[in-house]
């Protein structure tokens, strides 16, 4: 029923190192009588192109700001931007720490108080805060918008003898381009348009100010290099999340280095309102590829699709298939249906992930990687 | 992020196929007038594995039958038992009709109409009812219960010229091991359990005579076979599916040849209840996981699995992980870690498949074929 498949695996690489509590970037269990033993492991790992993760004590390791960038962004902007954020800092992330010799450890160094901190408009009682002071104005226009939304800090750990030690650390700000505010609590929310020119002007000056802050602290030694990401989140309504607008590095000490512009576009398909499409061939394929798949079932409740574009190319393609099937063979059909119309009327080059979803949950899966001619299908089964 | 996957790809190998409206087994849309062209295609295909599926005038066809085996089993028994039935058929068939040689179609003879009067019990009214009549009896144990619960047709067609015509087709019965019946309508449900000889003695009766009953339609020639499957369904409130029990072939005629047992078992872990596992290597090695895997994370809300036997021996293994994760790179490690440790804790031999799901829905899916060492991960991303 399925695909036979073939992947290389890295059989259980796990580092079983014994450490002294020396890593004060990990502050959730160094204790400090020096007598502790503990026990780092890593994920080990399946699949190459992804890191593996640190586990001590058995137990993985969250970051601890985890939760709040997650509580700000709720307000602010949506779950897109969230994953889409960790994701593409990774991918910046990996151009420098490669994952054959890099293991990823959730941001360690900012606690929940220093990010809420940090996150918040400087006042007379918050130093820190990296939003500018409130000018008491209320008009969309006239108001200090809060540039600095959220973020999202990612460690990268080299090998150090028995222990694991900080090799690199990767910083997303996830800067708004639209500021949505209440004027009075629970009261109507208000919108302020932040225009890109001043975002990305905003965002460097902010980042400056992070990476001293981080050079500061404990474990982090002159030589380590900190990227910094800046990231435009999409608006909250958004079926998509935002994009990475700029990066830099910091290869040691507080100097940032050069600005990198990030040429990135993410839209939904279809377009609507009449608005015209990034792509107007890649558009027109997508809703070619509907048609026919439309056509195939009388039930099929809508096909949507994530598309991403990096200088100006698609690079790839999300597509969800709402479904209301009922049948195991009706989805192998289907399925079948949906990778062969695929390789026919969808833009051949990039990575593409079909997903068939009924309201039971995922029914079947379809992927093909960028520059692969070949779809891979899965047909969830059950026994 | 992902793994790179390999797959052979047949292109588009549709039959754009001009019939005539000589095909009666398909009677949605023969029209009598003689003079309308339709248009039959298949739907291609991504996976050898799978059978292509018939598509005519653009539309699947879908089972006219197909609801009523739906509605009859949400009665009785539980959407697994549709499943794993319609799966089990497939596999049945697949024996005896080749997925390059026949192209799948849904059961286009027995009518809605039909199984209804067939699946009812016998009646003056309804001489052809193949469950037994009413002996007016009420007690679980007097009373005749409903043996055949729901049956499936699967039709398999080759190619004759231009036109499709069935080649061969696969039913499965349903049986009740557990017949559910209220005395009173909306009243309390009562349960018959039939004894699993007797269930297999009413099951072959009925399979004889609906053998004879399809030989006689219009479309099904003498030497077609038919291939019929007995299916025991699963408790009502079974987490997975019944099994197939016996089986065989109506190779021309009525005759039917002779049975031949199938060993299938089904269970649930972990086991609960304390009651003895199928086999305990396997639930210890389950439990083993599923321990390694709970340390991981704080937040994990249950591992489950399906497993299925064949002749004693383990065959596959559908795992599933409910999580309340967040973040990506969470899920990325997370990952990692599971495909280290299913290749080290979980029998080695069967086919597993693993998803990871959250509330969000599916966030990561990992496989192994069966007789293969390595895993393929995929990671569900957004942009």
């Amino acid at each position: 029923m399925k695909k036979f498949w073939t992947a290389s695996l890295l059989l259980l690489a796990t580092l079983a190192l014994a450490a002294c509590g020396k890593l004060s970037f990990n502050d959730t269990s160094t204790t400090s009588s020096g007598t502790k033993t503990e026990s780092y492991q890593t994920t080990g790992t399946v699949n190459d192109a992804l890191y593996q993760g640190v586990i001590k004590n058995g137990r993985y390791q969250i970051s601890s700001a985890r939760g709040l960038t997650i509580q700000q962004n709720t307000q602010g902007g949506n779950n897109f931007n969230v994953k889409s954020m960790e994701t593409g800092l990774t991918n910046l992330a990996q151009k420098q720490f490669s994952t054959s010799k890099y293991v990823f450890q959730e941001g360690q160094l900012i606690t929940t108080a220093t990010a809420k901190s940090w996150l918040a408009r400087k006042t007379d009682k918050n130093a820190d805060g990296l939003n500018p002071e409130d000018n008491g104005q209320e008009d969309a226009d006239k108001r200090a918008p809060m540039y600095l939304q959220s973020l999202v800090e990612q460690d990268f750990m080299t090998q150090d003898g028995s222990n694991l030690k900080l090799g690199g650390i990767a910083i997303a700000l996830a800067l708004n381009e639209y500021d949505y505010y209440q004027k009075v609590k629970y009261g109507a929310t208000y919108t302020t348009t932040i225009d890109q020119t001043k975002l990305a002007e905003e965002g460097k000056q902010i980042a400056a100010k992070v990476v001293a802050r981080l050079r500061k602290m404990d474990g982090v030694s002159a030589d380590i290099p900190i990227i910094v990401g800046l990231y435009r989140n999409a608006a909250r309504d958004s079926l998509v999340g935002g994009v990475f607008f700029a990066e830099a590095t910091a290869a040691s000490g507080d100097s940032l280095g050069s600005w990198t512009n990030i040429d990135q576009q993410n839209e939904v398909l279809p377009v609507i309102d009449n608005k015209k499409p990034i792509n107007s061939t890649v558009a027109t394929d997508f809703n070619s590829f509907t048609t026919q798949i439309e056509n195939f079932f009388p039930t099929l409740a809508g096909v949507t699709a994530q598309t991403h574009y990096e200088n100006g190319a698609l690079t790839g393609m999300n597509i969800t298939i709402n479904t209301q099937f009922y049948g195991e063979t009706e989805i192998e059909s289907f399925t079948q249906y949906v990778g062969t119309t695929a390789s026919k009327y969808l833009p051949s080059g990039a990575k593409i992930e079909i997903t068939v979803q009924a309201t039971q949950g995922i029914q079947a899966f379809l992927a093909r990687e960028s520059g692969a001619k070949d779809f891979t299908t899965h047909v969830f089964g059950s026994y």
